[in-house]
């Protein structure tokens, strides 16, 4: 008995998808490049496959997660010390008004985004992180942020690991943000979270060295930044990659470019009522571009509300 | 006797190092961050170790490597097309004439760096540097440079993934350049070799997309350098550092500044006979500031000519 338990062929490892085309491409790619006697295997090594993160392995709606980490945090600090509200965007978001934040475009944002990203240490700022993702609610859902992680998603992670993949995740994020939960969300240890990253300096002055993060974009990890990000960190082309935007598109193109067995997926928002609907308009998570050429292209366009059964782990209160 | 081979306790993990200090201390830090009963146990997750490149695992005397690969390069360009060499810094490479080139400065050097580096596709770029392993020689030694690898460093970086580490390259070195023979000389894959690099750009012009190389630096991955792209790639901090420069003064710096068990080592360039002897004079590999420090803050300085018994795996021709 022990035996069948420890082999588990039947066990299904996608038990919240649906029993859909799109469940099935995925479990025939996957059974496909593992498969020694298959045409389209792929050895270990090069069973890389890397997903963007807003909108792919957690929710992005009404407004990138980082972003209410940002207002969140000025309005944090405005409490300690108002007399850092010098400019509108600092007291829009003091207030908690993030719609006046996002009003005074650019500009504002950025305004916000250094005040509370910036000007501190990766340590200071990770434990920031991790304290904010411990008191914060979703506005609308009322869940932990990172409890907002996608459950088709997270079978398919572990679906990939079990079959000797490396997953990563590639994201425009904040790469120091998003490692303080993609461990224990996803289980993608650090040095598999790549993202857009503000300039470091390291900085000896005090009893230890620490590495500080300072006001200035270094790298963003967004469009054609994907496929450059993944020649940088991984240097190896995914056999996999999967994304919910035109911010994917040459992620995605990176990836199924390569010769042998590929496959490019899109998460489709299609599901108004278990979380969004959203794709050509709006200012988060566009996919316009993708939709038109997915299916020339032969990726795999994943409908949230056909294809999945169940979007997050525990259900919004 | 199975069994016996298999436990392996009395195997030696270093049979090229001496019975000296430095080999007991290597020994008994990697046990004590292995053994689950000691205080200074490290769970395998963090077993993250770092090592610089030149002069740490392969020879850089009496030029970096990289850079007789860029006058090689340069010289066998010309023979296509000689129209290429408008410059001195060119023609001087051209004639495999390194000394000149060096006397040219810096704006020579990089003449030659990005007529060699930029300008090409990575996957062009690594085909040819593969081509060039294949064919160049070491012009004191006449070995193939990627024989010129430290016998004793590749018996530790197999010695620390026997024991669950993760072994990474953190070099000044380009990291495209790196990666071409990392793998198959020391068992590192692309994904662990964190190196300087330039700028590239994702090229759609073609039939199939490509990762263009150009002529500007992203990023130098040299003394504070280093810690941040340990920060960057890895995310967190290592627990042993090994480098042989004042390059590496801020890896080993930052590394051993971590709690807990800590281990911070240079590889002293001792030996005129075998190898070379060099340190704080010259313009490659100057260690100074590292020889002063060491003992004061704890790293262990291996002296090459007294610690190891083989240099090269294969000997000078």
């Amino acid at each position: 008995m022990l035996l069948f338990f420890a082999t588990g062929a039947s066990a299904d490892p996608l038990p919240s998808w649906n029993d859909t085309a799109a469940k099935a491409r995925v479990i025939s790619f996957v059974e496909a490049v593992t498969d020694p006697a298959s045409e389209m295997y792929v050895t270990p090594a090069a069973r890389i496959a890397t997903f963007d993160n807003d909108g792919t392995l957690w929710a992005e709606q009404p407004l990138y997660f980082q972003l209410f980490y940002a207002v969140d945090t000025v309005a944090r600090m405005a409490k300690d010390d108002p007399s850092i509200l010098t400019t509108d965007a600092r007291k829009a978001a003091a207030k908690g008004d993030v719609q006046a934040v996002m009003a005074g475009g650019n500009a504002a944002l950025l305004d916000v985004l250094a005040l509370s990203h910036a000007g501190q240490s990766v340590e200071d700022f990770q434990a920031g992180v991790a304290m904010w993702l411990e008191t914060a609610r979703h506005p609308t859902t009322g869940l932990r942020y990172d409890q907002m992680v996608y459950q088709p998603m997270l079978e398919l992670l572990r679906y990939l690991r079990d079959e000797d993949f490396d997953t990563y995740i590639v994201s425009g994020g904040g790469i120091h943000f998003m490692r303080v939960f993609a461990e224990e969300a996803y289980g993608i240890p650090p040095e598999h979270v790549i993202g857009s990253s503000i300039v470091t300096s390291y900085d000896v002055t005090g009893a230890t060295p620490v590495i500080q993060k300072e006001a200035e974009l270094f790298f963003n990890d967004d469009k054609e930044g994907k496929p450059l990000a993944i020649d940088r960190h991984i240097g190896r082309r995914p056999i996999m990659a999967g994304g919910n935007s035109d911010g994917d598109f040459q992620m995605l193109e990176w990836t199924t470019a390569g010769e042998g067995a590929r496959l490019g997926l899109y998460v489709h928002h299609t599901d108004a009522n278990r979380e969004w609907a959203y794709d050509r308009d709006g200012h988060i998570g566009v996919l316009k571009r993708g939709l038109d050429e997915a299916e020339d292209r032969g990726w795999l366009v994943i409908d949230m509300a056909k294809d999945w059964a169940k979007i997050f782990p525990v259900a919004p209160q």
